[in-house]
């Protein structure tokens, strides 16, 4: 049961977690947020996304997130982009990394994105061209791949067909979403071994939310399975509007704290990370989601 | 990697995570306490404390929660009892199963308890002579196993020594502590591995504290070495007073949330732990530690 040596964490609190923030965080919060997570280790800082900002206010200063940030080297700032319009906006504002995403229940990609998986796929398709030529990766997510809120269980092998199809059409990686947390490790491990046989486990990304408490316990299923990038978000700021009251993604904190003492490498700093969760929570005025931040006093409960 | 099939929870809230709460809790509340956990399956049930009430004023009630409590058939209610004299007393309460407790780390010892681990020791032999006499069934707690707050590490073979001189001492199981929470995966199974080379793996518990988000992962990891008995308590009642801000006991619900996710019996019926959990927070107007209490909405944030 080797575990891997080094682990890459992409971190999703600027993006995944505010965007599920109710009042809107100003662009020298963000823009700073970013620049403290750079400074802590993070190789990838998903920044921005790039949808309408009718749909989603929070991200209506894309453009200006991506014109401030300072870019350091060798780590990504992916953007999210639903669409090929709004992968244009995202190649103006300068990405260099793009993500695209399809859920693995029909149900939740209807009453989310309002059409069919398929469709969903198929709407990638220009983006994906486009991306290529302009020479930018693309990330696929898949959403709901340990259960759907509408539709419950999730078979392992219709999540790995979504997964094998984004990475069939060119994404370089393929991030596998619990999007409503309900996962346990044995159900995790079934999800992978069925993915991994259509997609090599070194492309696959773990993203696990804690609403049931079960993300790190998945996350430790996964390096078991040979998984070796996870997302998580600081202070695990975000949450899932599909369940009541519930904490959204995992803690960066918790995940850092939990692979120094497996000693896995990460680059990250974890004392840096604790400290900009206070810093954010702070800023935001957000009960911490970490318990690393909460034990070590950074954050008030 | 066969896990077992098959796990039994020692419920611990209405002692060790009750002593943590600040305001004294009413004898009829812990008493109903009891009574709904008995009644949503849990097998053990650690009713009180047999100590002096001058340190532990929550327990001050102890002989009065042992007379009123309804026994169940089939489940234990076991009761702390640190020296002959608390003994005595909870013979005649009518308990039928007692707990002694030492460290694996003697300043931790020596600032808890005053005495050296070997002293501590020592001090149970009359403890075990009655309790054999008596018929009654002795559990052995070692705190510390995973970390200490004055001395950082714990060496595995340090908690192997006392885990094993309990057991020789004739404690039927061994109930692992990690009291400050700071334990990770693989720690939690080097420390294991050492301690089941002194005692059969099955005569083992794990009891870890949630501090920095670790207890479930450290459980799963525990599963994988073997061990088949866990200590919970009900909405994460507890805490540890040597780790600022910090949550104490790991949730039962989210224990038994991951165990019927993985398909081992507990005989334990989560709707009506999450109900008790919701129930016991109102009661003492406490902030509930599990978060799959807070998921179902059973428990205000």
């Amino acid at each position: 049961m080797d575990l891997p040596r080094r682990v890459r964490i992409v971190e999703v609190g600027p993006r995944d977690g505010l965007q599920n923030e109710k009042q809107l965080v100003s662009t020298d919060v963000k823009v700073e947020l970013i620049a403290r997570l750079g400074a802590a280790g993070l190789p990838a800082i998903e920044a921005t996304s790039f949808v309408s900002s009718r749909w989603v206010p929070q991200m209506g200063d894309n453009a200006d997130v991506m014109a401030r940030i300072q870019r350091l080297p060798g780590v990504d700032y992916p953007v999210l982009t639903p669409n090929l319009q709004g992968f244009q906006s995202a190649l103006v504002a300068g990405a260099q990394e793009v993500a695209v995403f399809a859920a693995a229940s029909e149900s939740f990609s209807r009453k989310n994105i309002n059409c069919t998986i398929a469709e969903s796929l198929a709407r990638f398709e220009p983006v994906m061209d486009a991306a290529k030529t302009a020479g930018i990766r693309v990330r696929g997510y898949v959403s709901c791949v340990l259960g759907c809120p509408y539709e419950g269980d999730i078979a392992p092998d219709a999540v790995a067909d979504v997964a094998a199809t984004l990475f069939g059409m060119g994404c370089y990686e393929v991030s596998l979403g619990d999007t409503i947390g309900v996962g346990t490790p044995g159900k995790t491990r079934r999800m992978l071994d069925a993915v991994a046989r259509r997609v090599p486990i070194d492309k696959l990304a773990g993203h696990y939310h804690d609403t049931y408490g079960q993300a790190l316990v998945n996350i430790y299923a996964s390096l078991e399975a040979g998984v070796a990038t996870f997302d998580a978000s600081i202070a695990g700021l975000g949450g899932c509007p599909y369940a009541a009251g519930a904490s959204g993604n995992v803690a960066t904190e918790d995940v850092v704290y939990m692979l120094d003492g497996l000693g896995i490498e990460t680059g990250i700093n974890l004392d840096a990370l604790v400290e900009t969760s206070g810093w954010i929570c702070a800023q935001i005025g957000r009960a911490c989601g970490s318990r690393v931040s909460l034990a070590k006093g950074a954050c008030a409960r």
